[in-house]
C-alpha cells in the first residue's frame, strides 16, 4: 500500500484507464454507460475541459482513477462532483479509499465547498459503505433510477458532504 | 387560457426564448447560469441533440418553454430530466402548470418511465408547490447547493416521480 502513488492522469494513462473503464461498464452494476460505449466517450469522460483526473499507480501499473468537476455551472459550481473506478484486479486492498481521500483533499484545495455524488447504485454496498466512512451521507433516493444488468431496476442514491465549515464560506455575490 | 397552445420549439422561437432565459438568469433565484451566460450556451441548452423543447404560445407570443432529455445515459436513460421557464410577464396565470402537464404527457409518450428534477431551489416555493401538485415528491435535499443572488447559499431539492406503474415496466436486459 505504501508504494501506491496518486498523480494527475495523462493521455499516456488512457489505455490502462480504458481497460478499467470497460471492465466496469461490462458489469452493468455501477455506471450508466452501455457496454458499447466508445473509447471517445471514455476519453471525454476522463479528460474533458474542466475535469481533473488522477490515477493511482503502483510503479507503472494503473490501479484506479477518479475525476472531479463542478456538479453544476455558475451558482452551483461550488459543489464538486466526483467519480471513481478501481481495477477489478486491484479491489479489496484499499485503493478506493486512497482515491477517495485524495479526491476530497484535492477538491478542498481547488476551493470546492461541498461534494456530491449524483448516482450511487444502491446495491453497490461497498461504495455506499466507503463513502459513508469518508464523511458522505445519503441525502436522496431515486426510485428505480438504475437499470442493473442482473437485478433489473434498482434505486440510486444521491450522496453529499460539506467540505468546509459553512460559517466560513465566502460571501455569495459579495 | 384556452387559446394558449404548446408546440415544439423551432429556431424561429429562439429570440423570444432568449429574452425569457436572460430574465430568469438575471434574477439569480432559480437557475445556475451566471448572468453573463452566452446566447450560444442558451441555444445549446434548449436545442442540443437529444433534447426535446416545446414552447407555450398565445398567438405569436412565446409565454414559456420546457425541455426534456434523458437524465443519464444508458442504464439511466429511462428517467427523463426536464426544465421549465415562464416569461416574467406571463406568470401567475397557469402557464407553468400547462407546460408541466404537457411535459409529463410528452415524456410518457416518448417512453420514459420516471422523471427527475436535479436542482429545484428550495426557496422557489411556487415551483416546489407546482411540482408537488403534478405528482412529484422531494426525494433529496442538497445542503447549500445553490448560491442564491439575494439569500446566499440555500438548499436545493431533487424531485422525482414514476410515470408508469413499475409492475408494467419493460424487462431490463431481457
Amino acid at each position: 500500500m505504501k508504494d501506491i502513488q496518486i498523480r494527475p492522469a495523462t493521455s499516456a494513462d488512457f489505455d490502462a484507464m480504458w481497460t478499467i473503464f470497460t471492465a466496469h461498464i461490462a458489469s452493468g452494476e455501477s455506471y450508466p454507460f452501455e457496454p458499447e460505449a466508445s473509447r471517445e466517450a471514455a476519453q471525454a469522460y476522463w479528460f474533458a475541459p474542466g475535469v481533473t483526473s488522477c490515477v493511482s499507480v503502483l510503479g507503472e501499473r494503473v490501479l484506479g482513477m477518479y475525476r472531479i468537476m463542478p456538479n453544476q455551472i455558475g451558482r452551483g459550481r461550488h459543489v464538486a462532483n466526483a467519480s471513481f473506478m478501481v481495477s477489478p484486479t486491484a479491489q479489496g486492498v484499499g485503493v478506493g479509499r486512497l482515491l477517495g481521500e485524495h479526491c476530497i483533499e484535492e477538491a478542498r484545495r481547488q476551493g470546492y465547498l461541498a461534494m456530491q455524488f449524483n448516482y450511487i447504485v444502491s446495491t453497490n454496498t461497498a461504495a455506499v459503505m466507503l463513502w459513508k466512512k469518508l464523511g458522505f451521507s445519503i441525502v436522496g433516493t431515486l426510485p428505480k433510477a438504475f437499470r442493473h444488468k442482473r437485478l433489473g431496476y434498482v434505486d440510486a442514491y444521491v450522496m453529499y458532504q460539506l467540505l468546509q465549515d459553512p460559517d466560513h464560506w465566502p460571501t455569495a455575490d459579495a
